[in-house]
């Protein structure tokens, strides 16, 4: 299983993590805000980690395409990388998609190690070795399977985090809580992420990127079981895709949140999810996350937008769905049709 | 260990192992010399392949870059290929090599078949996993390790190649001869690669491909044996890069025939390979491949360009050495005053 270190003390671990690797150069990869609010505590704290080559790109889903791939494939040149190289993530989803991608690509491969610094994350990207950018408007189009030497989870970053990226997080551990039967879904719906109590959140966090580490050591290339992880990914991708086109971009973890509730509804629907635990997850949802609004009319345009999504195979469209919190089922199907009448569905509930 | 099918049914086999793979969809890979000299053969003997989707890019090493590749990932796209689409590989060096890392990353990875048809992408660039692209003037500075699923060696259209074709793949069937212990190394300096017999070349070929895919399976991500396969490779690299800065670029093949007379040049200097050895292989080098023109000028840039080859980890510039024929030394390393002594060498064999 990837080496996953639970820690506050992120100085001295990374310190220890990049020389066990023993790298001829060191560079730390940040964007606008961690360079900024991160980075210098870091270095502040050690003249190690102040001693390696900092590549800064701008933040923001936007920016994780081509040309900053470009950019960072450049740098590393310039720095004159090669394959004992260590390349640290410091940032959010998109610097450890990005520089993980990055990282596997440049001269083949170079060492890696993330630190993650959003819940979003800590709880998702960093961890599971899936990296890749943004290619002509499509999420994640481009990437590769290849896991970060060691990843450093903490909660000492997460209190200077607006509360759009702590709810953001939040869903992906919602959605942990769902797929597995061993976590505490419970604890998660009665907890209050906008009330955010750090102490408290430290043990749900370790517990739910463990269900994440235990379903990727299954199955690293997703040929089956991983797939669970895809649980409101697949109407997620199509929410944000089409937020994207509309110029209003939202956090991809309101748009998991949202797709997730939309394919909860086609549980119930498809597979008998119980409609109460939907009712308890819907008003979960709408409390903290608001709405999507969508109308009638962006039907054949969200379709289309989940039939790109790399999990379908058909021509139906390929879900993960649950029939009870915990009980998965991968590879299931729906017709455009029953997607239309799990959207109106949706529309009702949240009363647009 | 990687399949690979030793066979001139190329159609057959290649509907085959399509077929076995339950793909989707189907993309087959061209560039402009494929397209016309031997895809046409393979859609007349078979309604499958003609069926496929076909991508065409321009043909040359010049073309192994980042354009070319952004082409393909939108050309798959276009096509809506998905995880379970297979892209066919067919054509040399550029068309695997690029075609592989296309597919690796696309959606994070499809199915790929190779069908070489050149000598040098038979023995070398479609076997083992190794795919890229050019940047910023490096040679296969941007990759991933990645094997296609199933390979066809054929020798069936090698008697259309030109003659600097065939001299390109026997540089790489001389260095496995010459790596392994186990390969008729004698056979090989006796076989004249100018007077083409397809019926000798056919064991030789098979033998060839043999030692490659025995290492790979060995070290697939080259992190010890596998590196015995760059003989030649840091001096070869240098001197092709050399040749298109100066806009006369010079056939992979005989780069690497140059390279590993200039590698077993500091082998003997080195390692005590036997001087007889050398100049046997010398003559058939300078013989066959004529010379790569360089003079003490050049030096500078050469150890430069040595130094970003990515077996390179040090200051000092790191080579495969041999101290007899099959008796491998990796990891050796020289000083940029060695490589220049071994460059006179070089030089003084090549009256120039």
């Amino acid at each position: 299983m990837q080496d996953i270190r639970f820690t506050n003390n992120v100085a001295g671990t990374l310190e220890q993590l990049a020389a066990a690797l023993n790298p001829s150069h060191t560079f730390i990869l940040v964007d606008e805000n961690t360079s900024v609010h991160v980075l210098p505590l870091l270095q502040a704290q050690s003249p190690v980690i102040a001693s390696w080559s900092v590549i800064c790109i701008p933040s923001g889903d936007t920016n994780k395409n081509l040309d900053t791939l470009v950019n960072v494939w450049q740098a590393l040149e310039r720095g004159n990388a090669n394959r004992k190289s260590l390349l640290v993530n410091l940032g959010g989803g998109v610097v450890t998609d990005l520089g993980g991608f990055a990282g596997a690509t440049f001269k083949r491969g170079i060492h890696i190690l993330n630190v993650p610094t959003t819940l979003l994350s800590a709880v998702d990207a960093a961890v599971g070795g899936k990296t890749g950018i943004n290619f002509n408007g499509f999420k994640n189009e481009i990437g590769s399977f290849h896991e970060a030497d060691a990843v450093i989870i903490s909660t000492c970053f997460l209190d200077t985090l607006p509360e759009t990226e702590r709810l953001s997080g939040y869903a992906e551990m919602l959605k942990h809580g769902l797929i597995d039967r061993n976590s505490d879904y419970n604890a998660l719906l009665a907890y209050d992420i906008l009330d955010a109590d750090f102490n408290a959140l430290l043990p749900l966090l370790e517990q739910s990127v463990n269900v994440k580490r235990r379903i990727v050591a299954e199955d690293p290339l997703e040929h089956g079981i991983r797939r669970a992880l895809n649980l409101g990914h697949t109407v997620g991708h199509a929410f944000e895709s089409l937020a994207m086109e509309r110029k209003h971009p939202v956090p991809h973890g309101y748009a998991v949140a949202w797709g997730t509730l939309v394919e909860l509804i086609l549980s119930t629907m498809k597979e008998g999810f119980p409609s109460e635990e939907l009712q308890r997850f819907a008003r979960y949802v709408l409390d903290h996350y608001g709405t999507f609004h969508i109308g009638c009319d962006d039907y054949p345009r969200l379709v289309e937008l989940m039939r790109h999504d790399k999990k379908n195979l058909t021509e139906d469209i390929n879900f993960t769905m649950l029939s009870g919190v915990g009980d998965v089922h991968i590879d299931r199907t729906a017709t455009p049709e029953e997607i239309g009448a799990a959207l109106d569905i949706y529309r009702d509930m949240a009363g647009i």
